[in-house]
């Protein structure tokens, strides 16, 4: 992919900045983003020479397969006190991590393995680098949220008294990863009646009612790229507070929306939404942020949030996801997925989201 | 869950051991195992007198429902300080905390929290306590085993020129989710044909062909539990050398699983395989080791590789898995789920492993 040489060069640039010539990457997206390689362990070295894998015997082939420009180092175990070594042997005079990503245990191990080189902790390069997505990524990003509406669309068909939440959630997930999804980009939510009130509700047994509310959770996750879109239902009959409550989560959502472009504060804009859900009597219920950057990870910079002081920039991907949860009620919540424009924004979820809480 | 009483009375006899008299508790399984909860994110602070646990508004409700031993503490962000601060306020002296499962960053934070308060690595008290599995908890493995041996019965039966890999693991995962598994315990691996030969293959759009050998690795989590096993199946016709790898790691398999039993040290059951697979001329193709226990996670304590110097102990649940993978022809691997007595051991898992490579 033509993206990644980039992507090492403006790594290495970022490097003198943050103090360090080399640096240590060991998040899984971080390694992704930069190499290729999916394996479930192993490590980087970026210096401005060298670019290196390290991993074991089970990635031996698989590494050369995906990060064909990385040099392949296979470690029995103690990964990253090899690493610290690789770095000594190249001459790195000081040794960047993220703190972040990084054990204590590993650290150590890194440090035996570096001697004499000293360690620093250099923030979270890749993943600012990450926050920027490219057209291409911006694709995948969109074909993973296509794939997330259509299974929206499938179950919503399902949503009757009698249907069970994990039978409604299995048959979302089944349906994206017949069509190409590699796995949903987390545990799909299903969250009915007074479960709805969860906002990480887990899936049961327990079986749709006429009047419930009904919160979806979805997300593809597709060639190695995440979707995120929430939608909220309810069952034969609209309990009328839940009513009210959606038309003021809709607002809410939309003003926030409408508020996202380059330069706006992220906790600016969780604030629009926060102010609307407070002004309309709801301030203990929505305990959580507007919004999370997506990408590789589901979770990702940027984060909107309520103090948040970062100015959201072009190529951000983002969700817009006000809630108002009834302890014992129910809740309701609305999601969509923006990417930031210099003026303004663009959904690339395409489900609809009517204004008034949709009867199913 | 009346395991759970017990399991906080048995930390508690650790920490003196451990020259703590606090701990904190990070990992997700470890907060699992002791507590009952399942968010996302959480932490827990064990004390003689105290049980809290630490988590954010999204799981305010489904802590108090899954963790009600527990008493809940909200935490809006730096959820560390705050359970540094607590430890603080209950007149912790030292407080203790497991290396591997903190990163340098939120050890800080923890620090932060606690002020005066030293922390203290801890080693790994509840990976240790949870390698002794309860007669619950094999009961709990045996259920999720006992899907992923119906969900390989099925996808043993899909193995034919022209399926593909992708297909195959959906229908596996699909079916053991249908039967009542949460999830697969890992990602489903179908490596066929020279991909064999990939320890840990993704799986991928590769129809399978005549002659290939195809090994299937698959998992279920039941109830908060996981199992694991594999086995080598050849599409059409064997291979003859392939048919000669298969006795081999058959042989090892059998061998290595015939030495499990309580008091046997770990890295010598590995040795038991690995003897056989070197003394076949292999030496260089099984560069993993022969297994790991199996629980909440499914990799877990204790690991069964050269030179791991720990005793096997009644109640341990270990896979025994030797392979051998020839880079551009293919590899074998049979995998069953053990759980240890005292004078030997019984194997959780129930597919039939037959003695020559099978040939659907």
């Amino acid at each position: 992919m033509s993206d990644r040489d980039g992507r090492l060069a403006q790594l290495r640039e970022l490097l003198p900045g943050a103090e360090v010539d080399g640096l240590v990457v060991s998040a899984p997206g971080n390694i992704f983003y930069l190499s290729g390689f999916r394996g479930s362990s192993g490590a980087l070295l970026v210096t401005d020479q060298q670019c290196m894998l390290f991993s074991d015997f089970r990635y031996r082939l698989q590494a050369k397969e995906q990060a064909p420009d990385f040099e392949f180092v296979e470690v029995p175990r103690r990964l990253l006190a090899a690493v610290g070594e690789a770095a000594a042997a190249a001459g790195v005079s000081r040794l960047g991590y993220n703190p972040s990503h990084l054990s204590c245990e590993l650290r150590d191990q890194l440090s035996e393995g570096a001697g004499s080189v000293p360690l620093a902790p250099a923030g979270a390069l890749v993943e600012e680098m990450r926050a920027t997505k490219s057209e291409e990524e911006v694709g995948l990003i969109s074909a993973a949220a296509a794939l997330a509406d259509r299974a929206l669309a499938h179950m919503a068909k399902m949503l009757r008294a009698g249907a069970t939440e994990r039978e409604v959630a299995l048959e979302g997930e089944f349906y994206m990863r017949r069509e190409g999804a590699e796995a949903a980009s987390f545990d799909v939510i299903v969250a009915s009646g007074p479960r709805s009130a969860l906002p990480h509700a887990e899936t049961t047994d327990r079986e749709l009612a006429t009047g419930d509310s009904v919160v979806i959770d979805i997300g593809a996750r597709f060639s190695g790229y995440c979707s995120d879109i929430t939608r909220t239902f309810a069952v034969g009959s609209a309990p009328p507070e839940m009513g009210e409550v959606y038309k003021v989560v809709y607002q809410a959502q939309r003003a926030a929306a409408a508020g996202v472009q380059a330069g706006v504060i992220c906790g600016d804009v969780d604030g629009i939404a926060r102010k609307i859900i407070e002004d309309a009597g709801y301030s203990d219920s929505f305990g959580h942020g507007l919004g999370h950057g997506v990408g590789i990870d589901v979770h990702e910079a940027p984060r909107l949030g309520k103090g948040e002081k970062k100015e959201l920039a072009p190529g951000n991907v983002v969700t817009v996801e006000p809630g108002i949860y009834l302890e014992g009620t129910g809740g309701v919540r609305l999601e969509d997925l923006l990417v930031v424009f210099q003026n303004g924004s663009e959904t690339i979820t395409g489900s609809p989201m009517p204004s008034e809480l949709p009867v199913v």
